[in-house]
C-alpha cells in the first residue's frame, strides 16, 4: 500500500514516538507502540515497556477497555507485527481479532524470518484488513540491534570515540581526561544506557580504571522519566586475553553485570576473589595472541542486541578493520592535539581510498563544544 | 560614543559589506567601505576597489557628486579611519572636510601606530563631529591581515588543513586524491585568492606537483563579480632549504609571481632555467637545517597581508608549534583513513593538556559533504 490518508501518518507517527519511550527499558525486547483509532479519535495507546510485561497491543486495549470503549470496527496502528505466539503473554494477533479491530496498520514486519508473516497471516484470516509498510525507516530505527539480531544472531556494534580534530584520543603518555567537554560525556552516558553490552578491553581497565556503568543522576532524560531500579546496566565485557586481571579495579566495586572473557582460565585463587556479579567466558586465542570478536559477538548475541565498545584503537580498530562494527560514533573536540597524540583507530596499512572503510554519515550535531558523529557501514541485514 | 540609532548601525552595516566587495582585489590595501547619508537617504557610497585607485570615502563623494547633490551637512560613514596623508591620492578627511560634511562615524581607527587618530584629528580640527567604535570587531574583520602587519610587520597566517575525521591527510604511501569534495576545493580556491602569498614546501611541489594557482573559472563568487584580470594569483613561496628544486614542476609553468626561499644559492645554471616570474631569497637554515619562519614571515610582511600555509606536517606544524599560526583552517570529510595515515600537524610530544594549542573555534560550516573549521590562536595585535 503506498497511499497512506494523513491520518495514518499522524498515528504511526504517534505509535514510533510511544515505542520510543521504551528505549532504556525493553531489551532484550523490541520497542513497539501502539495506537488505536476509531472515527478519527485515539481510543487507545501504550507501548511496551519492559520484559515480561504488556506488548503495546495489550496496553493499548487494556486503554480502550478501562475507558469503557469498545475496540470494535477501529484501526490499531503498530509499529512492529502483532506477535502470533503464546509466549509470557498469548498472541497480540489475538487481542487485536478479539477485539473486533477492523484494519490493523503495521509499519515494519518481525525480523526473525521463522515467525515474520505469521501475526499478518493470524489476522487476514480473521478477516481483518491489513497493511503494511507505513514510515517502515523510522520504526525499523528503533530496533536496529533486535533486527539485527534476530537475523543474524549478532548484536548491533557501536564503537565509541572520544578525539580531537587531529584524530587523536590521548597526548602520547595517556593523558586524555579531559578531550570532550560535560555535555559530551553525558551524552556517553544515554548510549551506554541504550546498549546492552559493553566491551572494553584489559590495557584499559588497567590503565584508566574505569567504572563503566551508567550514571543515573546525569542523565536528565533519564531521571524524568524512569526511576534507577527501571535503568539496565549494561553488560560489562572485559577482553582479558591472558587472564591478567585481579578483582582490585573501581570496576567491580559496582554491582552489576561483567563478563570475563579470556583465552585461559584465571588461576583458582584469584577467580575466588570476583564478587559474585563476575561471570566467566574463556574463548580460545587467535594466531596474534587475541580473543576472536566473531565468536565473542555471536556469544554476546545470545542475550545483547547491541554492543558499544569504548576502548583503545586497538580493539576499537579490529572491529572496524574485520568488518564487525556497524556504527562508529565520533564525539569530536575542537582541540588539536599534535602528531604524537594515540590514534583512534588502528587499521591496516590502506595502499588505496578505495581500501578505506565506506562510511555513511547517519547523523551530526554540536554537543556543548563537541560535535558528534554517527557513521554506519552500509551493511543490511 | 554607545547609544547608535538604527540609522546609524543600518548605514556601517552596509559601508562594511560595501567594503567586502573589495576582498580579492585591494590588496596590499585594507577593504573599506563608505556611505553618505543626508536627511535619512543615502547620496552617495562606494568601496575601495584596488590599490592606486579611489578610496572609499573618494568614490563616495564621487557619487554624491555625479548626481547633481551636495555632502553639505551629511553623515559619513567609513569602516576604516579616513587617511591623513598625501600619498597617491589626497588625504581623505581633507576631502570630507571640503565636501562639508557635518559628521563622520568610524568604526575603526587606522591600524599603523603612527597616523592612528590623525585623520580623526584633522576632522575634528575642522569642526567635523566624529564618533568612533560602531560595529567595530565587523569592521576590523575585514582586515586582520592589514593591520596585524600594520601593527606587528609580520603577515596573517591562515595554516590549510584538509584530512579525515581521523586526522589524516594521506594514506602511508602518501596518496590524498581525494579526501574531501569539490565544493570543499572550490572553497581552498577562495582562501588562495584572498591571500597575499602562498606557502609551501620542496618535498609537496616535488611529490604532489601542484600548480598553487587560484584556478579562477570554479568560483562562482569570483567570477559574477569580477574578471580574470581584477583576480591577483597570490606569490607563491616555496620553502626549498637545499636549493634542490629545477625549473620543471608545474608551479612553474604558470605565469604568476613565484619566491624559492632556500638556504643557500641554487647552481647558476639551474638559477638560470627558472622564468622571469621567479625570484629567490636566501635566508640561513637553522641548526635543524630548515628555514627560519619567522625571518621569512617578516620579510613577505613587507608586501603581504596574508600567508596562507599549504603545506604537509612538518611544516604546517612549524608554524603551529612555534606559536606563528593565526588561524587554522580545517576542512573534515567524513571518512576514516586509520590509524597508518599522514598526521595532520607535526607538533611537540606534549605531556599535558594545557600544553596543547589554546584554538579558539571561529567558525564551522558544512561544505558540500565536508565541514569546515576555522580555529584561531588567541592573539591580540
Amino acid at each position: 500500500m503506498s497511499n497512506w490518508s494523513s491520518v495514518d501518518i499522524e498515528m504511526m507517527s504517534r505509535a514510533i514516538m510511544l515505542a520510543e519511550q521504551g528505549r532504556y527499558t525493553t531489551r532484550p525486547n523490541p520497542c513497539v507502540g501502539c495506537v488505536i483509532v476509531k472515527q478519527g479519535q485515539i481510543i487507545g495507546e501504550g507501548y511496551h515497556q519492559r520484559a515480561g510485561q504488556g506488548h503495546a497491543e495489550v496496553n493499548a486495549l487494556k486503554m480502550v477497555q478501562e475507558q469503557g470503549l469498545s475496540a470494535q470496527g477501529a484501526t490499531a496502528y503498530v509499529t512492529l507485527e502483532p506477535c502470533s505466539h503464546y509466549g509470557r503473554t498469548p498472541p497480540c494477533a489475538l487481542g487485536l481479532i478479539n477485539a473486533k479491530v477492523a484494519r490493523v496498520v503495521v509499519a515494519v514486519t518481525d525480523a526473525n524470518p521463522e515467525v515474520s508473516g505469521r501475526g499478518i497471516a493470524m489476522l487476514k484470516e480473521a478477516g481483518v484488513e491489513v497493511d503494511v509498510g507505513l514510515l517502515t525507516e523510522q520504526a525499523y530505527g528503533l530496533n536496529l540491534g533486535f533486527m539485527k539480531r534476530m537475523k543474524t544472531g549478532l548484536p548491533w556494534v557501536t564503537v565509541k570515540v572520544a578525539a580531537s580534530l587531529d584524530g587523536k584520543t590521548a597526548l602520547s603518555n595517556g593523558v586524555s581526561k579531559w578531550i570532550t567537554g560535560i555535555a559530551a560525556r553525558a551524552d556517553v552516558q544515554k548510549y551506554r544506557a541504550s546498549h546492552c553490552a559493553l566491551i572494553t578491553g584489559v590495557e584499559t581497565v588497567l590503565v584508566d580504571d574505569p567504572s563503566l556503568n551508567v550514571r543515573f543522576e546525569s542523565l536528565e532524560e533519564l531521571t524524568t522519566r524512569h526511576t534507577p531500579y527501571e535503568i539496565f546496566q549494561p553488560l560489562r565485557v572485559v577482553l582479558d586475553s591472558r587472564a591478567r586481571l585481579t578483582a582490585n579495579q573501581q570496576l567491580f566495586t559496582i554491582e552489576s553485570p561483567i563478563l570475563l572473557v579470556s583465552g585461559c582460565d584465571y588461576p583458582p585463587e584469584i577467580k575466588a576473589a570476583f564478587p559474585e556479579h563476575v561471570s566467566f567466558l574463556v574463548i580460545e586465542c587467535d594466531s596474534s595472541g587475541r580473543i576472536p570478536l566473531l565468536p565473542l559477538l555471536t556469544y554476546l548475541g545470545n542475550t545483547a542486541n547491541s554492543v558499544l565498545v569504548e576502548a583503545g584503537a586497538t580493539l576499537a580498530g579490529a572491529f572496524v578493520a574485520q568488518n564487525l562494527a556497524d556504527d562508529i560514533v565520533l564525539y569530536q573536540a575542537p582541540k588539536i592535539l599534535g602528531s604524537h597524540g594515540r590514534n583512534m583507530l588502528q587499521l591496516p596499512d590502506y595502499t588505496s581510498m578505495e581500501q578505506t572503510p565506506t562510511l555513511q554519515l547517519i547523523d551530526e550535531r554540536s554537543i556543548g563544544n563537541d560535535k558528534r558523529y554517527i557513521l554506519r557501514y552500509n551493511q543490511s541485514y
